[in-house]
């Protein structure tokens, strides 16, 4: 089948991505007609832009977005998208209406289960899952396939959504949590050496970063129980750095922070692990169930995956985990100096060593500023700055596709705003 | 913020759509530069399509897919969602970029619920969810929902899908196949006097389409329990034709079949019926903690949601689904037609008052030819014509987006394979 002509409504620009994208490209067609009379006329985009000057920044009509899940995906994977969306590759269909056991989209989840191994080094000791059903289902998965009713779990609770982890692992096995951070606001990570991990723990579980409050965990406990595991939910750091996988029983990652839209949970999990499960575990919850259907037991969420491929694909292109992390530190770094240099203006209560690289909460010494500072800020194109609304405050996430422009303007702004309100 | 200037790689086939929708349309703008040399010029796509022809094909790279699920969508939805992927209506971002508590997802996500209760005539007696994790979710929601493990529950199988729906509720309580199909081959629904309901079921399960087998449910049956409630899984057919909701007490659909992409599960349930949830039920399979939080308890699968928006809008644009049901009886009409007309060349087992109009199996009396077939309607850009695994021969899906134009090549090359192979 003849491929579709490809355009974009932003095809100005493709010129200004630092990679190398086959998307889109405009090259001029003989068959333009140009108008002899005021008659409109037809325009096929199918062109190259070829020597136009490089841009410096994103469409003027696109914000910087600092939400913190769903949040801001990488322009030129949008725009790939959105070039695709009509027919994907001449199959002269939308990745939404392929069969998911058709050879179209087996092609692409086997890609994106690929490039995902090639960027964690996930070796063949372990699944790669693409799940529905969110992290907060993997809350009840985790202990449902890994533990019996009787078995103790430690959790180490650093935030919000390890203690939710927490209450629901409740109904399936026995955990006890072995740290709460939050009689101290949840602004720190616990030595490791004074814990005491339960020497009979199936599994002991982390959050590895908590974008509530903002706290990241920048090496990991090791389980107390020499045949334990360690688990994590990366939902909003995965892919941010590298990780050493064969450190971890299983990874849990919601995509809906750093790789894709919302409606995709990707599961790392060794294999000898599976196949456990409690009786009572839903068929859809089963991770052998998936590991043994290579995630097509049913319907997966198909278009999130080919996103997450998308993804994937653009973050081996920027030269792998490493670099993001480089880039990842650069943001952050610039976001936490403004901060600490505000003379108080704005603060960040996190314990230093534990700032998170990828959710920056603040307040502001004059929270009676807050209101207007959301206000200015999102009059220049920042939106999404407010804190959890569990926390108030101000909280700037910036996941790996938020540009360093956008980390820039921001703190431009901050500055500009203290010398206003001083 | 300025709206981002609309494109569409199709834009050519705006005009032939029937329907009304402001999406792209590109008007002449005067500042296209004519290339004066050889040197490439640049197009920005604003620009109104007027006085077209109007096209009564859709574009020639486009297939007629007839897969089973996910499936084809509407073409002016597909178009209308390319549109705006980078930029959903001025807000600056894609609807995958959006926070789901936030303004923009909110809006999209009520008037998805608005326009379905409209198109259902669905009361405030019920709640409409939007779920992550498929129907085979739903197998094990609906029994821990409105279930204790002591009681009773009839399901009536007429296809492999309420066969998987009886099998997983066994986890759960004591359900009761009241009668099986698989004996005959799955082509017919009972007669609902001779069925021996159980009188204290909670519900009476069917799967009101069953898309393997070809047997659509044209009227429901009465509960045995005069306490009880119908449940019906409607995934392969939601929305093709008019349902009186208040016959059940829940009704379940993967969208994937014919209201949008895959990873969304609507799921349509008296509020009275909710709230009751064993202790085991996962939290995001509790129908209490979806209703209670308007399906934004954790992050919904936004996308998806959003497409399922535009293709409810679209079935009110067509008049409702009076209209729907119309247009699937007079395609399913034509090929059924087609197949007894054959003389036996093409055949299908499904008894006459039950035949599906959305899922179609035959097979060929010759059926050493069913390969050539399935090879040359692919040339013609017909394809996923081929039957379910289980079953083999051949299956067109002809769901509310198949075109008219769909059913009518496909029925002329039967003939015409026909008269060449007799």
């Amino acid at each position: 089948m003849a491929a579709t002509p490809l355009t974009t409504p932003n095809a100005h620009l493709l010129q200004k991505t630092h990679h190398s994208q086959s998307h889109a490209f405009l090259k001029p067609k003989t068959a333009f007609h140009y108008p002899t009379s005021r008659k409109p006329f037809s325009v096929s985009c199918s062109s190259t832009i070829q020597d136009r000057p490089s841009l410096q920044s994103q469409s003027q009509d696109r914000v910087f977005n600092f939400a913190a899940g769903p949040a801001t995906l990488p322009e030129n994977v949008l725009l790939k998208a959105q070039t695709e969306l009509y027919n994907w590759r001449g199959s002269g269909m939308s990745v939404m209406e392929m069969s998911h056991r058709g050879k179209d989209f087996r092609s692409i989840i086997e890609k994106a289960e690929a490039d995902l191994r090639a960027l964690l080094n996930i070796s063949e000791d372990y699944a790669v899952l693409f799940l529905q059903g969110g992290a907060t289902t993997q809350f009840a998965s985790v202990p449902l396939n890994l533990c019996q009713p009787d078995d103790t779990v430690d959790y180490l609770v650093t935030g919000s959504w390890g203690d939710k982890a927490f209450k629901e692992a409740k109904k399936y096995c026995k955990p006890k949590v072995v740290w709460n951070g939050k009689s101290e606001n949840y602004m720190r990570v616990p030595s490791f050496d004074g814990l005491e991990l339960s020497p009979n723990a199936k599994y002991l579980h982390i959050c590895a970063n908590e974008t509530i409050y903002g706290v990241e965990f920048k090496d990991y406990p090791v389980p107390g129980n020499p045949n334990g595991i360690l688990v994590a939910d990366m939902s909003s750091n995965f892919c941010s750095k590298p990780v050493d996988v064969t450190k971890f029983g299983l990874i849990y990652a919601g995509a809906q922070k750093n790789v894709g839209p919302s409606g995709v949970c990707i599961v790392i999990v060794r294999k000898d692990l599976i196949g456990n499960a409690q009786e009572i575990t839903p068929v859809m919850l089963d991770y052998k169930i998936h590991a043994d259907n290579n995630s097509l037991y049913n319907t997966p969420p198909c278009f999130g995956i080919y996103m997450c491929g998308l993804v994937f694909e653009d973050l081996l292109e920027q030269g792998g985990l490493k670099e993001v992390e480089k880039k990842n530190e650069k943001k952050a770094g610039i976001l936490y100096n403004a901060i600490d240099e505000s003379k108080g203006f704005y603060r960040c209560p996190v314990e230093k060593s534990v700032r998170s690289l990828m959710n920056v909460p603040f307040t502001l010494e004059k929270s009676e500023l807050e209101a207007v500072f959301l206000k200015e800020a999102e009059k220049e194109k920042m939106v999404q700055l407010k804190g959890h609304r569990s926390v108030g405050g101000m909280r700037a996430s910036i996941y790996n596709a938020m540009p360093l422009a956008g980390v820039e303007k921001l703190v431009s702004f901050m500055k500009d705003f203290q010398a206003k309100h001083a």
